[in-house]
């Protein structure tokens, strides 16, 4: 039942789709409704947009069919996924359709049902379906979803550790070939996307390229700044592997630092290594933000340390499991996420430097090895 | 209060809040929730991304004062848009912290008040409000928002001709100087987005190259597949000036057309030509497509116009109003939308031409003038 999905990674998503059900069973979810997220390229190998125009999968605990809700002009998109077909019914609707009472009317009797729904599913199609179904509970699909995705199975570890192996490449390249005073912070964001292309990690799934005073704004709207002589700069960007995404941030300095520069580094880097070897089974994911805010703290920076630590990375770039505290979840072998401390002085500088990690059965497994020592770049 | 917003353009954020007051006050709506999207762009000019981190523009009917909610980590980004800060209060939370209980708060005694919240603010923040806020009534935002976005100011109307003629010269360039035959869908749609970032439309919005029979697909996945003598090419691409998208399609043949292609190409051009000449201030937007509609269907190939004639444009490629079956709402001066019939014969091949098209006090404006006549390339 293998079968080509997103970029030609193999991916068996009948399977997963029994994994949802089993894990629907176990929590008690009658229908899971899956509205064009990372959620459907997981479940289906279906990289549909969201838009005005609903798609959804819609997954029952047991029993009845898993459909697909799909309008007209998209549906030859998916007459050739065979492997999908077998095991579930296409629903077509026209373009003067309601695609919301199809949805609702392929459900059947769901009073007193729990019907989970997509975490990122638009809002105007939840209440479209609250007032379509008054009987049923809606809840987070998120909940049955995030079993199944922060654990990552070999076929999602190798892509990841693809993605994060040449975007180690792009990174090295980028800083043995650049000079970065007097271009703009939207020129050096487009040559790494250009380095990126050429490796064949896609159109950037996000580039922050952050200088002088921004490089303290940790998600800085990256723009037409001149990067001057003097200045921080902040480099965070990632590409995908058949989907499959990569992270990572680097800091370098244009010209010599100054000393509260380098002990600022020095406490960042530091901070990331010691979360990075702290990696284990077990450990609670508040303990590994925990790791990175001590040495940070400690340090004397504690308070300018004004983010989680990291977040898991598969399909999407942010997703479970979050390192922050409060988050008691034990880290387990197959989940992915960064590992990136940062300190951010307001009018000054910010440093951060992140890696991407793999909790093994024994420890961490870095995804990302680019050099980490302290740059200065002309 | 006049300030520069997303990339440059002069967009008076104030005033479009008060006119969303106004709006709510007709509408009967006591708060207004929105979330990352073009509606937060339209409103504030912020292009925050949607993510796992709640930001949210939240706005009184009168009275109170408007709030942003906002991660400490994307607080800098606000903290110099003095035009928004006189007007609003920045209310921040940190990682730790819950910003649904923030923002529930903001919202004061909820008890029987309506609360509309962003047609694409994720499901999951939405159900956490429906509990933060059982006695409250929610509704789609939209009805309030595409009272203000679907008729154009003169301010927008700039960006979206400014859009729509440098997209006209992208696709001219690229028909005068390339061949197709041999070239992947992929790396056709490279050159246009080179042609494109340029002329500073930025990277596409969207990319349809669809070759062969999978021109008949008309949200076709483009890929690897390799163009060759003999098929019909959908290019159906877009950028944005200053967060206003362009839209346009041509469909080219490689190699000497069949009759029928001939044929087909001729009866949509004739179509889109019709149906533009039709727009004129009052003209139901249901008549719109009905224009398309008829021509083709007296064509002989009704049943493969297989998706509405038209979608309005502006900081989304799709938005209000869409020219489809059953949308009575009249044209009115200021509104921009596309023109795009399409004919899709399944295993053989589709042809689809589209035109923006501004409705002026008199008739139709074409915001596209890229050549049309039938192309045949090598």
């Amino acid at each position: 039942m293998a079968e080509i999905g997103t970029r030609g990674a193999m991916m068996d998503y009948p399977a997963r789709i029994a994994r949802a059900q089993a894990e629907m069973a176990r929590q008690g979810v009658d229908w899971l409704i899956i509205a064009p997220s990372s959620d459907l390229v997981y479940l289906m190998g279906y990289p549909a947009h969201a838009s005005e125009r609903l798609t959804a999968l819609n997954v029952p605990q047991g029993g009845g069919e898993p459909f697909v809700v799909v309008p007209r002009l998209e549906a030859p998109r998916l007459a050739e996924r065979h492997d999908l077909l077998e095991i579930l019914d296409l629903r077509v609707w026209d373009e003067t359709e309601s695609p919301v009472a199809l949805l609702a009317r392929g459900l059947g009797d769901s009073q007193g049902k729990t019907i989970a729904v997509s975490d990122q599913m638009w809002s105007g199609f939840l209440l479209k379906l609250q007032e379509a179904l008054p009987g049923a509970r809606f809840v987070n699909a998120e909940g049955v979803i995030k079993e199944l995705r922060q654990i990552k199975g070999e076929d999602e570890i190798v892509c990841l550790r693809e993605a994060g192996r040449l975007t180690d490449e792009v990174w090295e390249e980028f800083v043995a070939t650049n000079t970065l005073a007097g271009k703009t912070e939207n020129e050096a964001g487009q040559i790494l996307a250009g380095l990126m292309a050429r490796r064949g990690l896609g159109a950037p799934a996000f580039m922050i390229v952050a200088s002088g005073p921004g490089s303290a704004s940790p998600h800085y709207l990256t723009g037409d700044k001149v990067i001057r002589e003097g200045e921080a700069v902040v480099f965070d960007f990632g590409g995908n592997i058949a989907g499959y995404k990569s992270d990572i941030t680097r800091t370098v300095h244009v010209g010599e630092p100054s000393e509260e520069f380098r002990r600022v580094y020095a406490i960042v880097e530091a901070a990331r290594q010691r979360t990075y070897e702290a990696v284990r089974p077990g450990l609670p994911c508040e303990e590994v933000d925990g790791v990175a805010r001590g040495v940070i703290t400690e340090g004397g920076y504690g308070e300018y340390f004004i983010h989680r630590v990291g977040h898991g990375l598969g399909l999407d770039t942010h997703e479970e499991p979050y390192m922050v505290g409060g988050n008691r979840t034990p880290l387990r072998p197959g989940m992915v996420f960064s590992d990136e401390p940062g300190i951010y002085l307001p009018g000054k500088f910010g440093v951060r430097i992140e890696d991407t990690v793999l909790c093994t059965a024994t420890g961490g497994e870095l995804l990302n090895n680019a050099r980490r020592d302290l740059i200065v770049m002309r």
